[in-house]
């Protein structure tokens, strides 16, 4: 307010703690013992819980860094600066010392573990917050679904914001599990945790003013709401973000980046397990345009997890291409907090939780400590004993598969839908519709694996309604056997491929009898099987488990003659009707658009 | 979520307007149509209701500028791009476009006008939005006084966006007109327009963990907290730091605007009327730095607002010291809405309010025309007609000056209360605690201008208690006569100095009659006045008027001998029980610390 032309300290001042306070409303939240108790660490006049002494402080305010100590009072950082007072103090001269990394947007069912797990796996790497759109467990179990995540979410040495899934069901053709319209949006929205609108799939329904998007962007009025436009640009581009989206993780060129980023935009670099868009949006980073960044994974497979990790080898690959690493760690910590407004989280100073990393190098990023609320959660790579409790599956999430009884007859292909096909293009999710001659047999048209054609089957699995599509698909490349999966973006039906009709009817049971997973068949044998049973699509076995299952799942379906890199990855595709041109859903064959 | 390895346009996909919409609680707020016309008017299938043609637009963002028109929509910006259709048509070609400028923190009643008369005075000025902490206000009138503010705020082409007064009364030792506790405060910070805690000037009380800090604290969990700690730095800063203010606008040296910086404040660089830190704070603004500095007038005269501008000045002042225009112009915008969550401010996007700045010249910030909402509000220097109502003063500001009877024997001085003296340190606020030699007259302590000493007088007058406290002032350098001003910080009760108790008298009873003002008087004569109606410190005439008058009264103060460069200026804090060393209030003379 007014100039005080010489700096006064408090002993200037008289403060008579009898004075009259005008308390009239003392809140029960605030943990006022607690608040004096920081208060008097940060002046050194009582020890700190822990003081992490004599490192690097990665300041991303500043963009330098500088050597000093951290004091750690109740998870909160009291003060950095000099503190030599501590009951527990943790040498780290020469270290580093970073806020933990923030992932600021993924969908932590690409890696098919539960929660739990996913912690376990990304806490050693650096990551101290995720961001999570969970619209895959939104399919399958709805509302229900989204509170068996917040309650799985608590106690974890992991930060788990979510956005309200905004595109579920992902379009009309698709038979979810349940339900999530404006009033669960609403409902989520009101959790602490949950931090804005999940990503605005349907940007065609935003630049019609669809009616159901009006409903959304109502119920998500005053929070960030998450933009997903691949490829939108001009006219179109300006009216979507006019509409709400503030952020986008979808850009792939540095053109698109830039258009998205000068219309206001926050644009979140991603490197996911199949989409990396480092390479050609990191030169979009500059002096300029820095605070508009972010990093986040989208999807992260188990392989991608398990072998190079994640926020961390971002930040790797971002410094390998130049970028300055405690620039690089700004993008990937306070950046991602403060556009999802995350208070408390990616910075090293006072009032900020006690969520660090510590490196012993800089621009390796290699970790060495992950702290969570001022405990040490992970160390050389492996979380610390008794930091994450053993994974339960909620009972909402459990037997969530249910088909109606399935005979080899439902598996027939009527000639007058055999006309087309679902024809793979290698290296795309999307497809092509091709016209094709069937291949009879008894009046049916069947696979003729000779011939590329295989048939493709969704079974409706949530509400056993018995209901089964059945189409042809080419350039799936088996020459026997099947494969069937109820991952099957976004509804999560059973989706199976197959040169087989019996092998076809197997696979499909195998699955189900799993209460979900993946299997492969031949012959009438079961080669290889994952159970999923939570909701039908995550495992409720550590991450490496189930990398092991996976790549055997993944050979056997390379020895009956998949040449894909990643079959299931595919077939997770073959029933998700937004995406062109050719799909088969639970309802039959779907040309998009 | 997924990968699209080529983009695709809205054509690809078939939405069909009659599917099941999961519609099941559209709010009332949302307004669809007005949402859906502005979609088509970005996407240039409606006409804007404006478009600025052919500007060179300051993309905060992007860190440059380039070339587009901007249609605007209901008051928003629908896009920035090629925007041939339009209702109206504004040529801009040659000149900038720029989101209006954001004051991050002002007292407004430091202009001594009413707030429709503020915007009157800073809106052709490029101002459009301000962060104001009407402590003020609150000290004379409470929450009734923050809701005439909020009133009176609506309206103007001018966002007014408040801060929850933080410290009113300033001490015990203070007779404020009303209470402003966290009751209070927790109603106020309910409002939309409220962003959050003023600054939290009692930071001695913070670090000592003070009780009515906590419930304040309490009250203000979530919302953003403004710091004021002058000259803090070290252990101390890091604990008021970490108890939540999250900027700070006192910072006189590039020392402590780092060390707060570094400490994770938002560094507010200040330029108002006597404290002006621009030259020694620019350097603090790097590449690395930027994103976390701002601009604030926290106190701007009738004068400065006047005869030098607001913002504007700021800019151009930044700039002939080396700042880049556009990262000049980022500051004053987008880093002040986005470190006070000022939704839809700050930037020349889709979905911004369109309240803009045209400008003439970029490097010297002159202004050609000021838009709020869509509407030309102000050109070439002056406000557009009927754009801001005649002032009214609301019915719970008006009368607000009520004293008990007031005789000449109650301005008496008592000999044991007169051996110390206020003593007037030139250029400074803060004051030294003088022992001196009282000079007698019938027993009692008289002025005696030709020994520099002369009366100070502090007259309760918000509830006609009658309490009068007097002292002695030494360097004040009246020569005769008495000036009053219910102007007195933060209490705002009538303080007068004078060397003669008939003059006192009739100053004190000219600015009661006015309902609060300022006056000078000597021999008897009322030699100018200007009355204050509005909660007794603020006019309620255009600032112009209220410059000239305020002129005459310095200059009548000035041919009274004093040769301060601002006699009231200095009177308004000779009552400030916060400031050391010594003042004196309605409960006598006090020593502070």
């Amino acid at each position: 307010m007014r100039l005080l032309t010489r700096p006064y300290t408090p002993a200037h001042l008289t403060i008579d703690p009898s004075a009259e306070a005008f308390v009239s409303d003392p809140t029960a939240t605030f943990d006022a013992p607690a608040w004096r108790r920081r208060l008097r660490v940060a002046q050194g006049q009582e020890p700190a819980d822990l003081v992490l002494a004599g490192g690097e402080i990665v300041d991303v305010f500043g963009g330098d860094t500088y050597q000093a100590d951290v004091a750690i009072c109740d998870g909160v950082i009291a003060g950095v600066g000099p503190y030599p007072q501590a009951r527990d103090r943790l040498d780290v001269a020469g270290k580093w010392i970073c806020p933990s990394f923030i992932d600021a947007h993924v969908h932590t069912e690409s890696a098919l573990v539960w929660l739990p797990e996913f912690a376990r796996a990304v806490v050693p790497h650096g990551t101290g917050a995720v961001v999570t759109d969970p619209h895959e467990i939104a399919n399958v179990a709805g509302l229900s679904g989204m509170e068996a995540m917040r309650a799985a979410a608590r106690g974890l040495p992991l930060g788990i914001f979510f956005t309200t899934p905004s595109c579920v069901p992902a379009s009309h053709w698709e038979s979810p599990g349940a339900a999530f319209g404006p009033a669960e949006m609403a409902e989520m929205l009101g959790w602490p945790e949950c931090v804005g609108l999940g990503e605005l799939m349907n940007f065609p329904g935003v630049l019609i003013g669809d009616d159901d998007i009006a409903a959304k962007l109502a119920v998500s009025a005053g929070t960030r709401r998450d933009g997903h436009a691949p490829g939108l640009v001009g006219a179109a581009l300006q009216a979507y973000v006019g509409a709400g989206p503030g952020s986008d993780h979808e850009s792939t060129t540095l053109d698109e980046g830039w258009e998205k980023l000068r219309a206001g935009q926050m644009v979140m670099i991603r490197e996911g397990s199949s989409a990396r868009n480092m390479a050609a949006l990191l030169p979009l980073v500059t002096d300029a345009t820095y605070p508009r960044c972010c990093f986040c994974s989208d999807d992260r497979d188990v392989h991608t997890l398990l072998h190079d990790g994640h926020i961390d080898v971002t930040l790797r690959q971002a410094i390998a291409l130049g970028l300055d690493p405690v620039r690089a760690i700004r993008l990937a910590t306070w950046n991602a907090a403060d556009y999802w407004r995350l208070d408390g989280w990616g910075a090293v100073a006072p009032g900020f939780r006690a969520n660090l990393v510590v490196l012993d190098d800089l621009h390796e990023v290699h970790v060495d400590m992950t702290l969570h609320d001022g405990k040490i959660v992970a160390r050389d790579g492996a979380i610390c004993d008794g930091t994450v409790a053993e994974s339960a599956i909620p009972d909402n999430l459990r037997d969530s598969v249910h088909i109606g009884p399935l005979r080899l007859r439902d598996l027939r292909l009527a000639p007058a839908a055999a006309k087309v096909a679902v024809g793979v293009i290698p290296g795309e999710i999307a497809t092509r519709l091709v016209e094709i001659e069937p291949e009879m047999h008894d009046s049916w048209a069947v696979a003729a694996p000779e011939r590329e054609l295989l048939k493709l089957v969704c079974v409706e699995r949530h509400h056993a309604t018995g209901r089964v599509g059945v189409g042809y698909v080419r350039g799936f490349g088996l020459r026997q056997g099947a494969l069937a999966s109820s991952i099957a973006h976004d509804a999560h039906n059973i989706i199976a491929v197959g040169a087989d009709d019996g092998d076809l009817l197997l696979a499909i049971m195998t699955v189900a009898e799993s209460g979900g997973g993946l299997a492969v068949v031949a012959n009438g044998q079961v080669l290889a099987r994952l159970a999923l049973p939570v909701a039908g699509i995550l495992s409720d076995r550590p991450l490496p488990e189930v990398a092991v299952a996976y790549a055997a799942l993944e050979d056997a379906a390379r020895a009956l003659g998949s040449q894909l890199p990643s079959p299931f990855g595919l077939l997770a595709f073959m029933a998700l009707s937004v995406i062109p041109e050719a799909r088969v859903t639970d309802r039959g064959f779907v040309h998009v658009g």
